[in-house]
């Protein structure tokens, strides 16, 4: 394919991750030594920073710095919440993005994001084919979710997954010390698919993990709940429940909802109810059981917990920044990097780059498959265990100060034409 | 002073820690190497374990297995929340465990807890040395709260801290991602004292922590919070708040107290049941200011991370459940271990075991000084920050398998006379 010269713009977007800096330094320090690759900017805050015009030269960041980029969380580059329009109905953002990549000759574009980003990346790679400007544009997938379409596995959701089965494993120990039971209910992340709560099975492969496990791939049912509850903490004394946030009913209402609900009204000492789902649901085992309660809810700590991350999710990351660059400067465009996996003959896990059509998986999602659900519809069985347990492997070493984290220090400096 | 021969019993109580089980091995190998020192008994679910004459043989546990206790979180030998009774009052207790200890020639105690704890070796002395039965007693301290009197430092602080600094740095990074402004509030334990809290500054000292740290040493004040947050948030579009759970209004009631009638509600020991705060004050700057708030509470997760652990706190726990054996098998008895910070000329820290009066330590309790809170009464100044900083210090290299921790696995033989 034809040779490419001019400008490429990077950037992030959607909620943080563990590792998406470790992708965003794959795309960086690639296309640095590309010759292709004339300028690297970096936009702030997503495509906002293209609208706003509020680019920086990541070529003149101290190379030390960039590198802290694969230990340090969150989007480093800024993220956003901005959606572009539809360019049949108002197509001023799409100019606007294009009046950008012509006044800096921006010639490649790597969006590092979940399926909306997807979806952003599919729409200004077809609006730059119509008007006849030439640009690859590359998405670069991240998120802890694990539900982008077509690809194994995400970026992001090894470092999740062992910070959830590690915590739970604490956590377990913890509430296991006393003579007198306990039950413990975790709520990870996990909108309309249970990744992250299948990731605290890993917790229960190795003795501490959770008894019950409830999905939103499968229907809450509040009386099989109790009953597998009573069951449970009738056997053991004790048990430990996760629930995703993404639970609903039978009738697709979520969970939370209820939980939202309440909040609005006031107990009898005026007080609102407070709390999320891992709370409302405590209350209720509370009140049913009679035992004593827990409710721990692993909020952001479980998307940015960069001390805890998967070496083997860092390389990989960092591997579909490198792939990103390396494929849009070959020719290739309208892609995302996406995940093989493949197992050696002596069944060592390997990892291997594809490319998805961006359409395939601009506004998809992809749930647990339902075989690999548990008959009892409340855990995951081993073939979630197989698939899951090579992402989570390698101890990271993060680079420290003080013994604290020490994060990438960038100095923004603006891109000026 | 003479040799006293027999068996020992090594116990834990009160909350547990990421680093208690360091102490207990500190204490159990240590006596395994002693000839004083005929059989090395653990008690199940600490006090209970010998009123139950449910002891477990140590010698016989693998010593890989006991190694791992370094690296293994909550308390392995089990706690308990049992409140010896007032001897004056009721001495069945005592006259029970007497028993125990005649029964297996048990002539040294060894009880790792906080300040309960302390109280309960004491009482168990002095009713040895009243009925004339010889048996040196000593407590080897643990508490994340940090609140033990006469010692520099409690070991479980550092580590607790380091973990609380970690966890705030990373959610920093993630809430500072977007183009609109976030209000984040965590919760962070300490009944009455402010150690844990105070060790969010050190996040803020590498650039990542909060704003404002209320601390149950000041009293709360809603009018100067709202103040102060709307200061904050106003000059940064941001604003971070970590609230200890043991915050107080100016007549001593405690806050959490107002966002949950379970406060009411006592343990045990007579303490009132916290919890919720954060999702209550959250819940009120979003009402006050409009922003996106999210309150994080950092639960047991907290006092139980050993994957963040402190490799310093590590080092001393060990070195206080060996100076625990050491110092009884020399005489001493009645004492707890604490620790004695020495600088050298260098300025390099360096910790000191002394040993202290169980009666100064009993039922007291330590507060954060005075003049280290900042002048607005919402912070700590430097001092805290010198005071903190090397004792979380060291990054931890956990043994792992499958990219988990690897526990330690007791076999917990009965043991019989």
């Amino acid at each position: 394919m034809s040779t490419l010269r001019g400008a490429c713009i990077i950037a992030q977007s959607g909620g943080p991750t563990a590792v998406i800096n470790a992708s965003t330094y794959g795309a960086i320090i690639t296309a640095m030594k590309r010759r292709e690759i004339t300028r690297v900017l970096g936009a702030q805050n997503g495509i906002r920073g293209i609208l706003d015009d509020n680019l920086i030269d990541l070529d003149k960041e101290e190379p030390y710095e960039l590198e802290l980029l694969k230990y340090t969380p969150s989007s480093a580059l800024g993220s956003c919440r901005y959606k572009l329009k539809d360019p049949a109905e108002d197509d001023s953002d799409y100019k606007r993005i294009l009046e950008i990549f012509m006044k800096y000759d921006v010639r490649y574009f790597f969006y590092n994001g979940g399926n909306d980003s997807m979806d952003t990346c599919n729409k200004i790679s077809k609006y730059c084919l119509e008007h006849g400007y030439e640009c690859r544009v590359m998405g670069i997938p991240k998120t802890i979710d694990n539900d982008l379409a077509e690809t194994d596995h995400c970026p992001g959701y090894g470092s999740a997954a062992k910070y959830i089965a590690t915590s739970i494993m604490e956590v377990y120990k913890d509430t296991h010390v006393y003579d007198i039971g306990t039950i413990t209910v975790f709520e990870v992340m996990g909108r309309n698919a249970g990744w992250l709560a299948a990731a605290s099975a890993l917790a229960a492969l190795k003795g501490c993990g959770p008894d019950l496990i409830y999905l939103p791939e499968v229907p809450f049912d509040f009386d099989r709940f109790y009953e597998r509850l009573d069951y449970c903490y009738k056997r053991n004394h004790n048990c430990v429940v996760v629930v995703s946030e993404g639970i609903r009913d039978k009738d697709g209402r979520y969970i939370a909802e209820y939980a939202s609900t309440l909040a609005q009204q006031k107990d009898s000492f005026g007080h609102a109810q407070l709390g999320g789902l891992a709370a409302y649901i405590a209350d209720l085992v509370k009140k049913h059981t009679g035992a004593k309660v827990r409710g721990i809810e692993l909020s952001l700590l479980q998307r940015c917990a960069a001390h805890c991350a998967s070496q083997t999710d860092i390389d990989e990351s960092f591997h579909a920044g490198r792939a990103a660059v390396e494929y849009a400067v070959e020719g290739f465009t309208d892609k995302m990097v996406g995940f093989q996996r493949i197992y050696s003959h002596d069944g060592q896990y390997r990892c291997d780059i594809k490319l998805i059509d961006l359409e395939k998986v601009a506004n998809k999602e992809k749930f647990l498959p339902v075989d690999w659900i548990n008959v009892t519809g409340d855990g995951v069985n081993e073939k979630f265990i197989d698939y899951a347990l090579p992402l989570i492997k390698g101890t990271v070493n993060i680079p420290t100060d003080d013994g604290l984290p020490r994060y990438a220090k960038l100095r923004r400096i603006k891109a000026t034409v």
